[in-house]
């Protein structure tokens, strides 16, 4: 059966991403490309890379009729998904890619984004989408808010340790090294190639980044106590790819065999042998999330380092993931292709 | 039904795109992988890319039981090939990715690689693996000769206007800009991160490129007379990508129109529009070659632009169509992954 | 004794580039840094590498008191920089780095430009700037007119050829690769780092680039006969650097000795030994341009390589050889430096 | 007066930066330049950036004259460089750049380094190199010590603070991204373009990189007490540049405050405004190293970001900067050249 796919916000590096994965997918069928600034344009002037495909032009949001849609993907700027979402059919299935919904507490939204939430009524509906702990909650859900991929990266590097208690929950430090790519396509001086190229920087630095949101709602939520972690993210001068290294006091074997455990039937979840760490090249372009754990020479103390593309698996990817829950087909449906090396 | 594949040299770039591109691939299982200077190693050891597959661990190639081989790919450095084939069973099929067999005159061989031939016997079987060129010879072959990468960017862009008659065989110049993975995996100076980084330049100058005997073969052969074309590559910082700027005499608007013939049912061959060029950025980790054509202002001159990525329709992706063609698949089966941008 | 400077369009690369040098030269002083559209903010925030410096404030144009001003450098936008200057006193030395003033025929410029010139009673007093050419009347000019970077590159490749009548004129192709800082800072979306990292296109495919204006006005001048040269940019992932591959027909030998010849007392113009070509890595961040010479395979035909970096001897460094000339300091002071490599 | 230098290992990253700074430098010959493995070669050839220069063509060491020589710059490989010195005429000033003289304890230097020192005698004499901080006994030294170029980062961010008394002593951690020439120019495959282009990752995970000896020696030593700290370090796509974040606790205010006494009258250590973090790309090419200084939204914590370039003032720089004081120069002269941006 195919299923009939919308996605809003298609002329963004996330909406050509899931073109990408949709484009290799068996079941679904992209039936209407939304995306406001550029409606009218062909797909193959606004990303040459899809030129081969025979994609439908770019389209107004009231040009779609969203009847004949089974599931939509919102790929749109936070504050611009509520004020599009909650006017779309109230029983679309939808996966939301922005930040709109990934907060369950509207103060807590207001807060972060610094303005009131505009679709209260509809973030109750809301599953926060990281698959491999929402699992169920997804496949049942209308509408799922995908994580941040800053947040879905420090998540996998941390989740099953607080859930497992084997850390410190006062002492987490996330050093995060990001890609260009998160800051989507948006003309910026910072993100410029002659700004960026050859050199790197820390920014929202001392616990300023949107992202702390989730952390702070995830991991209170698990631990059953206020739980505040040190986040510091960095731009580097790469396309793709989000590395972490979390510090946190634990025993490192303990550590590593939690993830183990925890991880043992994910298929994109990759924890890697004791001692060894990953690298963002290893999972560009893929799904795939990599793991590893190191005892530090301080006794107890341990370090997690964990590497994903952020706009696979810490997007897109896993808006796929998610929707295929949603739709009932195989959960890795489309997303096993290999990580691009070199 | 499931063919049963080798592969020689799994430890250099264009094996491990192999290893990428036939992990995708319905009908195809890898069951030997083998690496000299490598044998007992891991793969996830030498390319942590490809640790979530369930692969063999690397073997001496003594190791294999070629019997039960349905088709070999070698992967393994110039010299090296010849002298691994020559001694591999004669009945089985093998896409050779080296420079070795693509040369019909060993004479021509021995005055580009500076040694005679060591498999002259074999060299008279092989078939000159440029797909969209020599499809039936490639269908029917047990050996055929990969192209090189800078070759077969550059016969995509001008075989069908010799062919067709339509510049002036005296006056075409190829100045070509090349990713670095072309060289492998290999440790030279000159292609460490901080030689190549922010910078570029002109390499063999003058004609000296090895696959130039490619580019007078094969234009030779069709224009039925000695063409011999000028050809410059230069080093990008950039892993992956060739691009070919190519000087012509003749008409922009008749090129394009016989390409644009040419290509029409080429499922990887996409002519853009006329006037528009192409870009690197856009074929990436993909089978694709994009080719764009524009008159000069100067009357009666023409530049073609073609670009590929030479790990996939230069040399993996072209073995792996070759591939499929001689054991009956699809041709296209396991290629149609989009470029990943950015 | 020293000279008093001002900068205008101290907000963009070329004009900090003009800082970063002037900051080491003994004899000049800057007393006044313009930008219109960031007055009144600081360098260090504009651009934190000049953060050490003692600069003043970023100022509008109307707060400068132009009579105490010994020379002014205007960085200013093509179009933009006319206004200005034309506005500006009759007896200020000015090095011009925009392309206003660089094309001696008003008719010419509005061709390539596509707008009439705004200040052709100005244009007749400009000198073009390509020092090691012009270098006596730069010495008594009040406004030198920089040249194009590209300009600049295909000049010193090329004039000594001309001159001599080594080469034949109606087959000249210059192939270009270029570095993003050539663009300038401006907001453009295919100079964000995720649109150009790892990936690289031809543009302004042929024969549609300005800088086209200024190679017929000077080959042509120098021949005593049109000559209308082939001339592709590429655009290249990385921020600083041209290299210009240049086809002609001609005699090798006697092209590189007529290099070698003509720049032989040329501090900044380095000819490579025979055969070897240059690299943009080994010009970086200097005022340097090295060339080299190789004949092609092709019996008549030469390929000429030149080497430079845009910011410096392509713009920013020139204007201030030429400033050096126009106050009677020594031509090479504040302009020695080393490139940078790696 | 002139100074005669020689440089040994003028073959390597550090010994073409230390020819860059001292072809700038109005007091310094050069009047030896040994290279081993290169004896023989052109320095043209070696380093094609360096071709304007007249320098000599590389010696063995034992064809040096040193009775001539005023000052030795060692920029060998670790133990190769004791080997050396220990055999250098007694009364020779040498600056080292190696790691063999840093630690002043044998036993440390063994844990570290893994062989027995095998110039202990030697040892005694040195100084270690932060000039910032071993100013007056760099000045009386025969033989000082470069730190390493993750070292001095990490000690520019935290020696005052340690002085001071105003962090927590056993909570300090420090996260390193490296660029990659400060592996030195050697052939290994984690340091080639294809491989470390576009992704990154951590090395020497958890405490077993050997500047952990540097900061063991010199914190310890500060505070009277031992000192361990947290260190990984990072391998960033970028060739030079080292941006340290650094995780303590204390008031953010506090540390400030006590950066911008320490560091008031320094010349090339620039702090920033409170709240502001610094980008490598704003060293580059350069001395200097800007600091920068946050409060974390955890009361009591702070971050502290520190840059600087690796071959410069993480290295050749530094040692330019030793060698003036050693030699009576102006401790800035050579040094004082603007990043280069961009």
């Amino acid at each position: 059966m195919t299923h009939k796919i919308a996605i809003l916000g298609a002329s963004g590096y996330t909406g050509a991403e899931l073109i990408r994965l949709l484009a290799g997918h068996p079941a679904y069928e992209i039936v209407a490309l939304g995306a406001h600034s550029k409606a009218g344009q062909r797909m193959a002037d606004v990303f040459p890379h899809l030129r081969h495909l025979d994609l439908l032009a770019l389209t107004r949001f009231d040009e779609i009729d969203f009847a004949q849609i089974d599931l939509c993907f919102c790929a749109l700027p936070h504050k611009t998904s509520q004020e599009v979402i909650r006017n779309l059919p109230k029983e679309l299935k939808i996966v939301d890619l922005s930040a709109d919904f990934r907060l369950r507490d509207p103060a807590a939204y207001e807060t972060w984004y610094g303005n009131p939430h505009g679709a209260v009524e509809v973030q109750g509906e809301a599953v926060y989408g990281l698959t491999e702990f929402y699992r169920d909650e997804i496949a049942k859900a209308r509408l799922v808010a995908g994580t941040g991929c800053n947040a879905a990266t420090g998540q996998f590097a941390l989740r099953p340790l607080i859930e497992a208690g084997v850390i410190d929950l006062d002492e987490i430090i996330l050093d995060l090294k990001c890609g260009v790519s998160g800051a989507g396509r948006s003309l910026k001086e910072n993100l410029l190639h002659a700004e960026l190229s050859e050199g790197y920087n820390a920014y929202a630095v001392g616990g300023t980044h949107r992202h702390l949101g989730e952390f702070d709602q995830e991991f209170s939520k698990i631990a059953g106590r206020e739980v505040k972690v040190q986040f510091t993210p960095h731009l580097i001068p790469a396309n793709r790819g989000i590395l972490a290294t979390v510090y946190v006091k634990g025993d490192a074997q303990l550590i590593h065999s939690t993830f183990e455990n925890r991880y043992a039937a994910e298929p994109f979840l990759q924890v890697l042998p004791m001692g060894e760490t990953p690298s963002t090249h290893h999972v560009r372009g893929s799904n795939f999330c990599h793991i590893g754990v190191a005892p530090d020479r301080i006794e107890g103390r341990a370090i997690i380092v964990a590497a994903l593309d952020n706009l696979t698996k810490g997007s897109s990817g896993q808006a796929l993931q998610n929707a295929n829950l949603m739709l009932g087909e195989e959960e890795t449906s489309g997303l096993m292709a290999v990580p691009v090396f070199p």
